[in-house]
């Protein structure tokens, strides 16, 4: 039996992969009387007397959304709401296994921007927080820009976020490894979607100066056809002087590639040309941009994947569990800079200096140590950036 | 400490009634890579290709929402959708404990109909039932409607449906007792808000022919002052005469009288002019219309409550689990007249003539004969009327 046809049976015997359960022992009418009417009255008026109460008399404290429009399914593509949950499913596992947190799967039957806001708005006040996922770029900026500025509670897009910390925290380390300062640095990510611009964000956010965005037309510039607003923005802060070129000429002379685009689009001759002790992060999922032995043949000092099969994967499940767990467990109102660059950086700590080296650059993913390393971390920026409510 | 104070502590404790666990093991990079990328893209592409996939190779085939916006809570009245919570938790368990049924609450900040019935709709596609909970009259009777009409999974508002349900079976019950025939008694409802009305159909439907309906305002009549659309509607089906009269006067000679109004507005002399062995269930909660030993000291030969600590309780936790155990097990488009009334007949049929009194009409809530005989009924209702998809 191939690894297909093995995951899908293996969905139809799960029969879902979450389930509902209940905290509360209801086996005779005392308890009935407690847990439900006359007495669950008493919860309900202490909440109606003072909001934040919620987050202690419900599970709300505690509980995450995870919420798909179905538009960008893994690198499936614009599939249909009900054909995310499966994904959506599995992010609510890793959530639960990895950091105790209550996830909960919807998918939403719009593709509309405002709908899509004023839906998951409408909901908010029975969750903790809201992690989006899998939203086409570039309606998923603005979906989540828009949400921030109406939820009281975090909201993060994964595709965006989470990936940008990760590879941040990898990136931390590589340079480490080849002995380089992140101020100094030139970089380049191809690939211009949620991640390629969260990347972007959070490594300029880290103290990168020297950043190109290329996607499939070569360097974002500003005034080029076809950018989204996004893209503009991007341009505006990366690309001042109005550099044009493919992805070739943006990968002279590099000091790190991150990929987030499509398989085989780096050749060897493009990893030879960037700078000394070039660091390489093809992420292409699950053909890289260029594979780990073509890149290390070609001069690579350090490389990382999002493959589970080689050495330094970089993997979302190290940032997304810790990130909501940190951000629930001190009433975070949102998910900010400070919180984010915190998670990387705890990320990074977790490999000591001892161990540190070309070929482990990044924790493991089922390293015990991330979930509540993140999460201490990410606690603690919330209260030092005014986040926290408690 | 009294028992308000125990509930509410209780509650602290819980700290939520409901958890969503995990049943996926996720405990190495194998079982991740079934579980979620690369292993998940099966499944969503098999449900891509066949929408009705998404009822097994996802929970939704056994995950019902249950949902309010807060606006009639319990007795409480309007205290906000957070507040509401507390409840839906409890409901939730009440599906998972007695049906094993997950029930997932949600909150909705909205109290306008076509922005509740667009909400709800949109995150339709994650679920298998739509259980709508303490949304006020007569808003929840166009809510209901309109989703029923754009919605393919069943959307029950048991307030209305799950007391008419129970209500019914204990007249059926009670009928057998005081040897009348359904057909040949007259009814007199005091409350025409959601259970008040939704109770004066399913009556109806069940052979009832005289049937008054009174509110605050007296016996409802078309072209009354203060009338909804509900109101207009059912005063069409219950009263062609147009007779006027307050509840005193709709009271003479009735056989049947139900509450589900306020407390102590039924008085000894009202049970006094009703026909001979009149039934009478005052469901005002926890105080009802008139205490069980005056109604029967003014001669009441059967009385039901909504109150555990006396005999007859009509509750509703007697029907909604069963009745969405049936309805999924089936994949029921839809809960139609045909279903709920075999739940009626199913709950009513759990007393044996041998075990039948006037202090015994109905199951006790623990039953657990109860909840697998509701849905077997249910589910093979919904086989011969068309509604099952499976």
């Amino acid at each position: 039996m191939d690894k297909k046809e093995q995951a899908l049976r293996q969905h139809y015997e799960w029969a879902g992969k979450i389930e509902v359960v209940s905290r509360a022992k209801i086996e005779n009418s005392e308890q009935l009387s407690i847990a439900y009417t006359p007495g669950v009255a008493e919860p309900c008026l202490a909440i109606r007397d003072d909001y934040e109460k919620s987050f202690e008399l419900t599970r709300r404290w505690n509980m995450v959304a995870v919420i798909t429009d179905g538009s960008a399914i893994l690198g499936l593509g614009d599939i249909g709401p009900e054909a995310g949950m499966p994904v959506m499913e599995g992010k609510c596992c890793l959530f639960k296994e990895f950091a105790g947190v209550d996830a909960f799967p919807l998918c939403i039957r719009t593709q509309d921007v405002d709908e899509l806001v004023r839906t998951i708005y409408l909901i908010s006040g029975s969750f903790g927080g809201i992690n989006l996922e899998d939203i086409a770029a570039p309606r998923c900026f603005e979906v989540e820009r828009k949400l921030k500025e109406i939820c009281d509670i975090p909201v993060f897009h994964d595709d965006q976020h989470g990936t940008a910390i990760v590879v941040a925290a990898a990136v931390l380390n590589a340079l480490k490894v080849v002995k380089k300062d992140i101020d100094k640095i030139s970089v380049v990510i191809n690939g211009a979607g949620s991640a390629g611009c969260a990347i972007a964000n959070h490594l300029l956010a880290l103290g990168v100066r020297n950043l190109t965005l290329v996607d499939r037309f070569g360097i974002i510039c500003e005034g080029m056809e076809g950018l989204n607003p996004a893209h503009e923005e991007m341009s505006k802060k990366t690309n001042p002087e109005h550099r044009t070129g493919t992805l070739a000429d943006a990968m002279k002379g590099a000091d790190v590639f991150i990929g987030v685009s499509a398989p085989g689009v780096v050749s060897q001759d493009m990893i030879r040309s960037m700078a000394d002790r070039p660091v390489v992060f093809p992420m292409a999922n699950p053909v890289p941009e260029i594979s780990r032995d073509e890149a290390l043949a070609a001069g690579a000092a350090v490389v990382g994947t999002g493959r589970s099969d080689y050495p330094n994967q970089i993997n979302n499940v190290l940032a997304f569990p810790g990130i909501f767990r940190g951000a629930l467990d001190v009433r975070a109102k949102d998910i900010n800079d400070a919180m984010k660059m915190a998670a990387s950086y705890a990320i990074a700590g977790l490999v000591s200096d001892e161990e540190l080296s070309a070929e482990y650059i990044m924790p493991k993913a089922f390293d015990p140590r991330v979930g509540k390393a993140v999460a201490e971390a990410v606690a603690k920026a919330a209260r030092e950036s005014g986040s926290a409510r408690k």
